[in-house]
């Protein structure tokens, strides 16, 4: 197979834009196109100087049979949205090509990936999830470094063989800085929902909370904020994330997040019964013990 | 009155060798005596430079005295050290000295300075609390930048007069690049409890959470961090903060801490139970209107 001379990504914004970005630096000379409906991201896009072109793309068959003629196909919306992009694309693929995904979660985009992208006339499908982002969005914020170092998830609906347009997808990713990790679906979803999405939706919880106590406040949650510093800064930081994109994770991972922060809610209600008691040192000693293991390289 | 030539400071951790090595960088250059019960402490301290002496440091009247003789008294322990040592000098200051400590809870210590430094035959106290710190402490961490850009919060017992030795240490923070603003000290206390008390006890609680989840599987907690990034590392990091410091802050600011932990639990038990209703787009939009405030300078 030679290799791809051709990429399409769907959704010029951070993950979409700075893939583009990375490729390039990583030595991709072929044709990268974006496709992005928000003129503010197709307009950031252009800038970056990384796509070959990048288009208003609405959710028509012209515009799927466009996208599909890459080799490789990169889904960079949330899941929802890569979802509705399968369904649209599925039938315009062919034998050889395959189609990548970024979304949050896998268990439903695996799955749906299994039932549309089965046949062998049709291109190959393999679900990602790249573990890097910032909580704030837009081709604007894009950087050719952003999964320098990180782990970038796969969940593949099959053995990926060498050779393939899979295996050379994820030779990209390791050219990217990233490290590949291969995993079982719903394992996948039921780890982030603890790593990820849990972390998220507390920092969430934690500045919404914030704000109300403090937004009626003479002095304001902007003085509250320069009187918390750092650790105020860092716990809140995810706060700034979209509704657009956390929407879907909540949608398509419901259960194993609930889990999570049941988990969480009665954590805390433990420690707040025993913050005069001893077992504040054991909650302390556990928390002490996983920072310090060491994340493995 | 002359400018202070002797500055004694009670505790040679991560703040207190800072504030010397602060206090060496803005050009003070009488002597710095620093006392610790750590060996560990004081030999890290007596690296720095920044310590005309750094001592051994009991609970003998003899090391009261002898702390008691500097124009300036920088009590840099936990709170209960804090109001121990306050015992102790409070007997062998004289008028016209200061006493000020770093105390991360200030009711208490107010309280119990008023009590003990209300007579003109002593020193006067001016309870502080510097809003800078890190997850590790020691002095091996310190900086003559830790303070700079930060909030150095003051809960003086009655107004402060030019030309004493508490608006001669507010003049000193200042010029270690720190902000002095002014509170009543319950009102410290309940702002503390929400900006930093309750982000301590939330990052504990995940870490602690995370590592009962994950330690026993056989990736471990170092593949699962390796797997969160950024997000989990920030929203994790104060997980290695010690339990010794924060014991006392459960201690002597227990309701308000309380308050703002069942005021967190509640909040994350409301969106547990609308992951999939608009309820969370409302959560997510409150949480980017506290990120979008800016911080006051």
């Amino acid at each position: 197979m030679r290799p791809a001379v051709r990429v399409s990504i769907v959704g010029c914004g951070l993950i979409g834009a700075s893939i583009a970005l990375a490729l390039r630096e990583a030595g991709f000379s072929g044709e990268i196109a974006g496709f992005d409906k928000s003129a503010a991201d197709r307009a950031a896009a252009e800038r970056l100087g990384a796509f070959t072109s990048v288009r208003l793309v609405q959710t028509s068959e012209d515009d799927a049979r466009s996208i599909a003629e890459a080799d490789i196909v990169v889904l960079a919306t949330p899941v929802l949205a890569v979802l509705d992009w399968m369904e649209r694309l599925a039938p315009c693929t062919r034998a050889g090509g395959l189609v990548t995904d970024v979304g949050s979660t896998k268990r439903v985009i695996s799955e749906q990936a299994a039932a549309l992208f089965a046949s062998d006339a049709n291109a190959d499908f393999l679900p990602g999830h790249p573990m890097a982002g910032k909580e704030s969005g837009g081709a604007a914020m894009a950087e050719a470094g952003l999964f320098r170092g990180a782990t970038w998830l796969f969940t593949p609906l099959h053995p990926v063989v060498p050779g393939t347009r899979a295996a050379e997808w994820i030779d990209w990713i390791e050219r990217l800085g990233a490290r590949p990790r291969f995993m079982d679906p719903a394992a996948h979803d039921d780890v982030c929902a603890w790593v990820s999405h849990l972390p998220q939706m507390l920092s969430t919880a934690l500045a919404a909370l914030l704000e109300d106590t403090f937004a009626g406040d003479p002095a304001g949650s902007d003085a509250v904020q320069a009187i918390g510093g750092r650790a105020l800064r860092e716990t809140t930081r995810l706060g700034a994330s979209p509704y657009s994109m956390w929407r879907d994770v909540a949608l398509t991972n419901t259960e194993p997040l609930a889990a999570t922060l049941l988990a969480l809610e009665q954590r805390l209600q433990h420690m707040r019964e025993n913050l005069r008691t001893p077992e504040l040192r054991e909650e302390f000693a556990t928390a002490n013990r996983f920072r310090a293991a060491k994340p493995e390289r």
